[in-house]
């Protein structure tokens, strides 16, 4: 069969052939060439230009090794690798930057838009027309994959089940997943494996933390549930420091933080009267914010050239008492948050858009809602609890991250006049 | 001293303070943030989406060890770092893929570009005003560097001396350096170490051929030249094998060298017309081309979803006799060139600017004069070349790269018709 | 000046000259060649051969680097350097596998016999007459060295202070050391900075969670203390990890740990005869031990071949009370163990010695009495607890390493007999 | 099935169950824990102590997967993952060192003495018999394997083909092996791959040339032949690149072939009385040689301490005339060479034994006959030869390695006495 052989800095290189091939050949996955992998990362670490392309296909390579590793039937091996590939292609532009914005207005998240992607022949990229090439329904037909499974496993299904914010706000945690699922959304997946692995070796920070092939090597099978042997358990503990750090030093860096917050403002009201800009590409999504309002444009310079926005005002994660934490849920709204925010800029003088806050509770659960937990069983003879076998689990799960409870940030030149207002405007 | 520690994933981790702080915050540096490293490579190396922000501070830091390593002198130091850093602010969207066109039309090149940013106050961005931000020569300034330092340094010159394509074509070689031009301009330089290092990394190709720690041991300072102690001769070898691999593997890779050509006819007549282009972004500029005539806008449209022209016909280097040099040597003029290609439109009985061809000869001098040259001395007493100690570097001198003198691509569907006419329109 | 430039697969390549390079060359630094660093881990990590050797010249480099970034004073530097370099030529075979069994008959510690070396000239090699080469004490005077500040500073002492194990288990800690004394033997110091990684680089275990170039570049010298930025705190976090990782999986791991059980029981008879078998290199003191009794060379015969004994009775860390607590206080000291072991292999019938009892609480404060300490500040205009900074710290000092008060192993055919009788015999 | 995961720094991990597990635990593969993989190489590598052990376990490791990677029968994957296995188990202390002259004695190279081993039941390991475990024979037909054939891949054959000397010296190269012969001794074999990755591994140069993932994907079965496709071309290229670089750089490494020179004199006679020599790991070795003659003793002290004699005479391998090729062709009996030593040792007036002549031609092809060979075929549809591919090939096959002809090295105090006389006493 024909096959190519694709460099990857992080797994070497990978063979793709026949279906795999042919889907990364659609405009869909192309995309994601486009996108960053870490949103506005690489403005803190410069290292960290990579794409949702390069984590696609690496997510691909893992899950397929962890097929091979557990022998699954080839159809499993086929469904499994084509998920992985596919799962991300509904990533807005940036990544999950955007993302809790668009699902306050919309109420759906990437994985739904690349669900819809793969069973509904959604129109998402506007040039497909004029490329004149296969869906990826199409190409699924054509190799007897049954684009409801796939769809089912991107948003972490077994039977029916609510892929939603609700289940995970409300502390409930996915019940009835099995093998399949657990590869592509579980507690030690392909993801989570290539996008930790990656965004190290991109950043520079941590990297070799994880013990990949050590991993493969001890997932095993038993009845219909992936779990690990007792030998992977110092590995398994490995990998929850390296997600715990990850979190604190990059994805929720301050620096990132606002300068995300900054597009994110920027494309609010843009985002409730065009959908559709969910599936730009980055540059397609700053060249749109560049020709917008006066407010847009600002941002969109000052992201180009770094002049970020400064911490003004910090609410330690750890200082919340009852009382403040309800406040704080209630600013988890855009819409409180934001007439908090106009509220801020007049009473400190300044323009309305130029002091921002961060909540950041409720986003992180939205794009990663396995950071609280460390679900994958040991098995030693039957099915243990890994915080049977070590106390870093749990010691991790108190880990706060961020560690802010409210950040709000403005130009420098404002900071002082927006901090002296923070306090007041925030809990009255 | 203020002082920022930005992570790297090559280096690890890189200190700046003082001038190195101020001019990295420049708006002129911040664009590099949006420049790929290595053009349009990273079609066929999803990791290769490393930027010449990454780069210049990288040549930043190994410039900085080469001139502690050679004890040299505070102010030499410092004149060192700020050229090292600035040496790519000139480059064009995409690095050297506008290059060569950019230069038959002014007769400029990347560095030609820097030199006057750093020395006359030119407006480069446009955004610059807005910004309200210190120039560069204002930083320069404020630290007593002379600005017309940096400049020759960056283009490679000691006393006057001409680096533009003239002595390269011609064969010259600079004769006139010494050794703060060798660490930025030379044959064993802080340029060339990180980018071999970098692109590296982050293609996933030959990671570590190149021993930098090894080289910065054994470099040496004799008189006023940049020599290697003989201790280093097989990590220059190394060296000079992993820059042959590179060219031809990554650089020169055809695929990569089609899609650059593809960008580069789409660019040529808006070229001639806005300088300006080269101000630009990456992203500014495939959205400028986007707004464009239908050939530009279908272009980029193929570019973005990697829709490549395929090789139609090919000639390889080493099979060219005289009376075809004499042929390729004339389309290295574009006009020339583009005059062939609507000829073979024509005969192919398709639209012009869909049958493309490549003569890199010229090109690749213009992006990498080094390639031919092997040049620092070794040092044992007395001064001795290179291919005195080793003949790989005249093995790898002898190694075409790239392999066609004429490459002519097409879209996968004219292929055949394109194949046709071909060596009818050449060679006639 | 002459200089020698060696390769070392972790830090790359390390330069030396002068009193490094005449010291490098003495018989007691050559000797370590033949000292497995991480004694006799290469049994179950079969990468980890690595020597005391490359971990002095690795300490050497580190150290060299620490006292650069500070700008400390020439006679600081050379100082550092030579106390890095020298600080473990007083290791005995394997290690530190047999250093607890020393300490308890001779109460001196390696670094109480690298002291005695480099400043009274003590006949610590055989073969030192015949190899006609300067000594340490002749070096040192050479280059105008005190030969009492290196033994400080490889004892950790700045002014007079007790390095001893009263201390440490007295749970007091240094409260008297400066800067140079830190570096040697600190919280972040060279030391321990080399070994982590140069451990996980050869058993392939976690490399690179410890971002060596970050801490560099944000260790400061306040007053004459060292202390890290608070940009630095996530770095000193990763090297905790690293450390804890470290700990329980290689030096403490449980097949590691019996092998070395194993190696000291055959040993201690005839430590208490000769004392200078602490002189010899790992393999001339297994051809000791082959040449001796029958229990001894049996035991070297296992230990050839890998025939190790199996864990036949365990008591987890974590669940020992007060009264059992003084039960192994007791135990530590080797004279009661062996009492123990006798009549443990009376009652379950087997051959003296075919039952070994591991209580390591003791031990391993004297192989690493850091291993519970987390003492670096951090300086953010005054100085602070690291525990300030993060609940890392405190979570890490929690976690028990090894996670065993006490382990019994025997020999595969007397597991049984044994683990019947153990819980008897031991707390009765 | 019970399984171990072993970790390996340069795979990362490897699991073993069955039959490799059951082997790995034989006496005959333990002993190599304490076999060092490069010889003396670690005197001027400090890093390389890695051992045929962990050697052994990486070839099986890629061997495994190449079988893979062709999906090769079950019972073809067994035999290659315990050829590769097995293929080093014949070895003689420090490796290659004294190879050559042990063949000179019995014409046995160590493929003879691990197939003997194989086949056989010879009693290899003293202490088997104590040891009480099986033999490798009867593991393997417990696993109905025929050793028979593992001996056969081991020592290059497909069908009857002697596997000495004869056919490297003339020239000749393997004419009928296949697939299976081809994966354990061909032009890209497992051997290769691994010793090439691990020995840069540990001396910490040229780490990452060869990529062998990418070579993992490029190798095809065609009929009974393994070829690389086109695609890997470059990759192939790149390991021959390493190969010659490490060659030159490690094993050729002048003051490495000193040291080995000096073991190879001082073991020459006792290993014509004892063939039992070849069964001692490398301490066994030395601790002989410390109770032999005054030489030996000598001998082992000055490597221990890394006391090296030092070149005082060299004959460049590029010089060398019809006429002297004559002369070195003899010198490569022992005899003659021992004879023309003693001359050189009585005319400079020092003992004998203290001026060594090392004329490494035929000993380099014995250790390593693929040096010259870049016989792994290309196939696009017909079988080509690589130098079609490339010229690389054809460079590299003419760079000499090692630099010199002959070269006679002698203790410091005696470089002059000894050169003065070497002309005379080597062309007369």
């Amino acid at each position: 069969m024909d096959y190519k052989v694709i460099h990857d800095s992080l797994h070497g290189s990978i063979k793709v052939e026949g279906v795999f091939l042919e889907l990364i050949d659609t405009p869909e996955l192309q995309r994601l060439h486009h996108i960053h992998q870490t949103g506005m990362a690489y403005l803190v670490f410069p290292g960290a230009n990579h794409t949702r392309f390069s984590h696609s296909l690496g997510t691909h390579f893992i899950a397929s090794k962890i097929a091979a590793a557990l022998s699954l039937a080839d159809e499993e091996k086929t469904l499994v690798g084509v998920s992985a590939l596919l799962h991300d292609i509904g990533h807005g532009p940036f990544s999950h930057t955007l993302e809790y914005a668009f699902h306050t207005i919309y109420n759906l998240s990437h994985t739904d838009q690349a669900s819809a992607i793969i069973s509904e022949n959604t129109p998402f990229i506007r040039e497909r027309e004029i490329l004149n090439t296969f869906t990826i329904p199409e190409i699924l037909e054509k190799y007897d994959i049954d684009p409801k499974n796939v769809s089912k496993l991107i948003q972490g299904m077994k039977v029916p089940y609510e892929w939603t914010l609700t289940p995970w706000l409300g502390g409930k945690s996915i019940s009835t997943s099995n093998y399949l699922t657990q590869i592509i959304h579980g507690d030690v997946d392909a993801d989570q494996l290539d996008y930790l692995l990656r965004d190290s070796y991109y950043t520079g920070l941590a990297y070799g933390i994880i013990d990949l092939p050590y991993l493969l090597n001890t997932l095993e099978l038993h009845n219909d549930t992936l779990a690990i042997n007792p030998k992977g358990v110092e590995a398994v503990e490995a990998l929850l420091v390296a997600r715990s750090l990850m979190f604190s030093s990059v994805y929720y860096h301050h620096a990132v933080r606002i300068a995300e917050t900054m597009l994110t403002r920027a494309a609010e009201e843009s985002l409730k009267e065009e959908p559709g800009l969910m599936s730009m590409s980055d540059w397609e999504f700053f060249s749109y914010l560049e020709k917008g309002s006066d407010y847009q444009k600002d941002m969109v310079t000052r992201l180009k050239y770094r002049q970020l926005f400064k911490r003004a005002y910090v609410v330690p994660a750890d200082s919340v008492d009852e009382n403040e934490r309800a406040i704080f849920a209630e600013l988890a709204d855009p819409e409180t948050r934001k007439e908090k925010e106009r509220d801020l800029c007049r009473k400190a003088g300044i323009r309305e858009g130029y002091a921002l806050m961060d909540v950041p509770e409720r986003d992180i659960l939205l794009s990663e809602p396995r950071i609280t937990r460390v679900g994958i069983p040991v098995y030693d003879g039957e099915f243990k609890k890994l915080s049977d076998y070590t106390p870093t689990a749990a010691a991790l799960q108190k880990r706060r991250v961020p560690p802010w409870a409210l950040m709000v940030s403005a130009p420098l030149k404002y900071k002082e006049r927006v901090e002296k207002v923070c306090e007041k405007v925030v809990f009255q």
